[in-house]
């Protein structure tokens, strides 16, 4: 059955997002600490930089960076993890990830702006829909033929999801650092716990991962 | 070369504290989760419950558990975690302990109203002081012949510490679960890590053990 699962990367402190970005360093010095681990799996040089070098880390950071790509379907992400917010004015904008994205699936950004889809390489296409978090988990779920519905980020669409009780798999990848200010992906969820298995595991990174995984049925 | 060290429980969201304590239920329920593995281990039950059943957990908990109690020389506290708040106009209270508290040394109560000190049973002194973190530091150290210093809790005393830039080694158990509310350890800390190796290492309890450890002289 279908699940809705959610990958997140969040400091010691609890926050996913980061603050000190510039003009001149956009997504600046610490979002790549709190990515670090990710960044150097092996996973994420294939999918994501197009690297086949078969360089980067195979162990446990590795292991969840692969899972993070299987058996996803469709994809949501709010319009500020696609760039629409740091890019408002520029009709031409296609988001970060250049013209192979690493999805291939349908992925649906939550704006309140209408735009047109735009169809990429590789099997990633970009639709724009206003919805509710239940109406577009309908949608993705309809487009994701079968497979898993992964909710990517940013932070405040992740808390909206999980808040609504629609997440079945969270996994979340801790740093071992704090950031002290951005935004707490844990607020208002007392007890998220409940109902759900609960892992956690170690990398030699320094990387903790955690995951909670919830019955079906419940 | 004696150093200053922390021990502290903290849920997955940061908080050190819990917040359904009732005069019921002095504890409350939040406090027994969020301390479950800790509480589980042999050295707990041999040491804080005078167990001598061998029973309770040998693993990666109880090694953190052990290393608790090694090598501490003297011991600070706030008033909280000796129980003045909870037994203000009680002359006689000599904390949470019993008869024979589990520390075995010196230990100094951070309060602003002066007390007589306590000698109890296995070694454990309690004595009361109005003092700076930096001062009860001196105090504690002069008093730790050689051993090292804890800064025992609660959370507001160790966050003290912690912004004077006073702790040599701090260790969190992380358990698995979001309390959504009470004393968060990490507010005011960004970049805490600089400075410290930092290890991190999951248990099969699911608590996380993460370290940090700063460097003789830095």
């Amino acid at each position: 059955m279908s699940r809705v699962r959610v990958d997140l990367n969040i400091s010691l402190d609890g926050f996913a997002t980061t603050t000190d970005q510039t003009p001149e360093n956009p997504f600046g010095d610490d979002w790549g600490r709190l990515t670090a681990a990710y960044a150097a799996t092996r996973t994420f040089r294939q999918r994501v930089l197009h690297d086949e070098s078969g360089e980067g880390t195979t162990g446990v950071d590795d292991r969840y960076a692969a899972r993070y790509f299987e058996d996803v379907g469709a994809e949501i992400m709010g319009a500020g993890m696609f760039g629409l917010h740091a890019n408002p004015n520029d009709p031409e904008w296609c988001g970060w990830w250049g013209e192979d994205p690493p999805f291939h699936v349908p992925v649906f950004v939550l704006t309140h702006e209408p735009r047109h889809p735009l169809e990429m390489a590789g099997g990633t296409t970009f639709q724009f829909l206003t919805a509710t978090p239940e109406e577009a988990l309908d949608t993705a779920t309809a487009a994701a033929g079968g497979g898993d519905v992964r909710v990517g980020g940013g932070a405040s669409t992740v808390r909206d999801f999980l808040r609504a009780g629609l997440v079945d798999d969270l996994h979340v990848g801790i740093a071992p650092i704090i950031l002290g200010r951005g935004v707490r992906l844990w607020d208002d969820l007392r007890g998220l716990e409940a109902g759900s298995q609960v892992t956690a595991e170690s990398a030699p990174s320094g990387t903790t991962h955690v995951t909670f995984r919830r019955s079906v049925g419940s």
